[in-house]
């Protein structure tokens, strides 16, 4: 019997950059966390403990503040692609360096009347995210949203599906539909213009978000990508994730009181899981 | 040698309320977690077992529901009376009821170019909070709020504290000033104009964030504490709670690189942790 | 009107310390967390930015590295109280000093048919706690566990409590009993056998809650802190809460199926909880 | 331009089941979180809203309740396999049902003595996993374990990696090696003996992990999972991801003392990530 290694990466994780940009009348704030996987020719790490190929985590940590010093830091779809292709330039051994972002929602301050030029606030749970994948055949730059809460209190249904013995969830013409949409789009190049983008899909998103009227949650979902893949000709795919977060309708009939969609129960888990992707032909 | 019972309370926590009202045209939404703590004539059931006299957590958690349909929903300092009231009036037993309300931040969605009426984003982090106490001597309203992100990346020194031969940190005239700030202000009454107050008191403590010239963590939040009780005559007593987030400069001199308060590292632990309580005197 | 700086303290969390003790032999090991809070003569800092009485919360965390070399690191409680009386010892403007301190289970891992000399195995979510408060009068120490799953699935009733117009609870004589344990305890004095004791009064919590037959969350934690009390002369007072993590009976009736309590929901949230304090009269 | 639905899968996630049984002389307690995901014939709920296909996720729910009731849980790669195959069965839009089950580590509580009949302890962080695929070509079952924290103070060395321009760290002969270990094994068959296997492979990675004189982390990695194949004929492929929890060496010589490897400060953030897959070939 013989075992081979059939699949190594390896790289830091959690890498959190504060870049503050200080021009003359304010200065720019840009917080993110990097992660940064390899994969190449490290086998003799793995298997003899030979480290010559190998470039520790560590160094790959000051690699991204040094750059982020250097080359500042403008949108982090750039700067992953920057450092994606820093590790494949400057190191033979690599064969694909996938990068992570995850940037905090941090936003100028309104104090005294007007946004400040130092202070900031931070903005909540939604993160602006990118997926940088570096080979030696080129770049490919994946966006993204995560944890952008949304809820709607009417203008959702869910009927007609099975029912068999196994079923006891009625039909309903009126729900609560909530979810934390996580996002992501595929990118055709690498130089277009990612924060207008980021904008205008978010937007598009919170567009037929609000006016849909969902028959389902996957049809909301479906919906949601086709409208962004129609208002965005430089990315070639989407995908949704949309965890159906429960509100369920609490029973008041033991104290003799209706409850029209008035008084809710929101329940963490169990959750429904509604995922798709949507591609351009 | 005799064991006594010194001190007992018992409640029902994360109680998970959706409430939503259905005006012809929009929708309200209010989303929170109450918890409820009862303490008095229960010594029985722990002594004996003997529960005569418990309100099951399970009821405590049906009358929220039940409240919140027969009453409907304003502010949660209006609702948490309400609770302790309640608990109070229909069982003698009960010699105080603490209720404590954490509310999410929903706020009403902008899409396709307006406020939407029935469609609603997550608003962050942030929480508003309040802790309602009643006894048979009457109410008392604590309001605050949690979790506010606040950074700024100038206008923040930290000199002429003590050096010993434990001390290594430098002194600096200049530093990121990142929070997370938790802020809870005791009310003089009961029927105040609580929306307004916590408004007028959040954007408060923003103002003096943004423009105060902080030589110390400890002298921004009592400049903070104090215009708040400046601002407000309603209320008589503020307590702060200001983590300081530490963002470190990152040393970048092994690399040839002067780094002039532009490239930092976020650490979440350890942190320091602040507080202060100012009073009316 | 004037306002008053009426309560203020500082210091430093989550410094986390990992000290290894090496023997020829074998390595002992012990990971914790370490919270200081300091009050005392800081109100210049907070009045005026005078910072000359402020120890840097950067201080305290070297002074935890310094000690833990210096006077290596047997029993928390040991520690804190080294650490508590460093600072009134150091600082004359320090009043009074509290130490909080979390230890992470690290056992010794049992591999190859033994134990190991130098490895090392995570032992779970429950933790071992202390807290040492040290003024000018001396040091009072109290320590404990949090965090310790416990359940049983019989011997547990909750019947005979208040019935109206608000209650759905059916009363049962056999539930399932789930908790997590958090209990701390208040010693007499501060040379005591702090590893016996924390061995002895847990295994004593365990028993009670094993041969208990409970008729309420509220009984058995009484029982449990009684017992304590009972075996445990250098403790004069003991807190418990007990949360009552519930595991709800499914209703298999849809399905013409029984459910002699053998399918239950474990849910997180809504929870009971229950508190108590024992005390030596 | 033209859209299409490129992939969809939708289903319940964290089902918590308790299932107790009742023998006479003890109780038997399994605890999980079981996740569902069906992929099929599904796009007209996406496109148009047309749901006669779809099984509710609340359906999904109430099956696990059933098959739990009416087949027992042995081990959780058997309870998988009968979920796997009876969406399979029941529905023939189902063209794959993917199964993930979570365990509980509830072990039997020593409490006065002996091993009791009907009360349990929770047994920390690390879980037993297993994922089933099942489609019309048969049921595939990984298992596994996440979470299992494991530390050793000596026998860990990294030295002779890439040394540039952006490396600083240091070469060492001795450091802590820490980490939280994710293991995953695919099984050749579906009917093999899942509780022995898991006990003797968990042994085999911990016997390795003890033993081994580490030149990296994705040596001692690599050793690992080659014990295991080598063990285990019933297994074919093994993944293991290893995140380097670091404990860096505090720096003392700004006090005058040495630090031999005493004294660490444990981070969370950021860490290393290594992982490996070996094969059998």
């Amino acid at each position: 019997m013989s075992v081979v290694l059939a699949h190594n990466s390896y790289g830091k994780s959690q890498v959190h950059l504060t870049r503050v940009t200080r021009h003359a009348d304010r200065h720019d704030l840009k917080e993110l966390a990097v992660a940064i996987q390899l994969e190449g020719d490290f086998a003799a790490s793995y298997l003899k403990g030979d480290n010559s190929h190998v470039i520790a985590t560590d160094t790959m940590k000051n690699t991204v503040y040094v750059l982020a010093k250097q080359q500042g830091l403008t949108d982090i779809e750039g700067f992953g692609q920057l450092l994606a292709g820093h590790f494949l330039k400057e190191y033979p051994q690599v064969a694909a360096a996938t990068i992570t972002l995850v940037e905090e929602p941090w936003q100028r301050l309104v104090a005294l009347g007007r946004e400040q030029p130092h202070a900031f606030a931070g903005g909540g749970g939604e993160k602006r995210t990118s997926t940088i994948v570096g080979t030696r055949q080129g770049l490919q730059v994946e966006s993204g949203l995560d944890g952008l809460l949304l809820l709607k209190t009417t203008d959702s249904a869910f009927t007609g599906f099975v029912r068999d013995r196994y079923t006891t969830l009625p039909e309903t013409s009126d729900r609560i539909f909530a979810t934390a949409l996580s996002a992501s789009w595929l990118f055709r190049g690498i130089t277009v213009d990612f924060d207008k983008w980021h904008q205008v899909i978010r937007q598009t998103l919170l567009d037929v978000f609000a006016e849909h009227n969902s028959l389902a949650v996957q049809q909301t979902l479906c919906a949601m990508g086709t409208a962004v893949l129609n208002v965005c000709a430089d990315i070639d795919q989407i995908t949704l994730r949309m965890p159906n977060k429960h509100r369920l309708l609490v029973n008041l009939q033991p104290f003799g009181l209706d409850n029209k969609n008035e008084v809710f129960v929101a329940t963490d888990e169990p959750y429904g899981l509604i995922s798709g992707t949507l591609r351009r032909e």
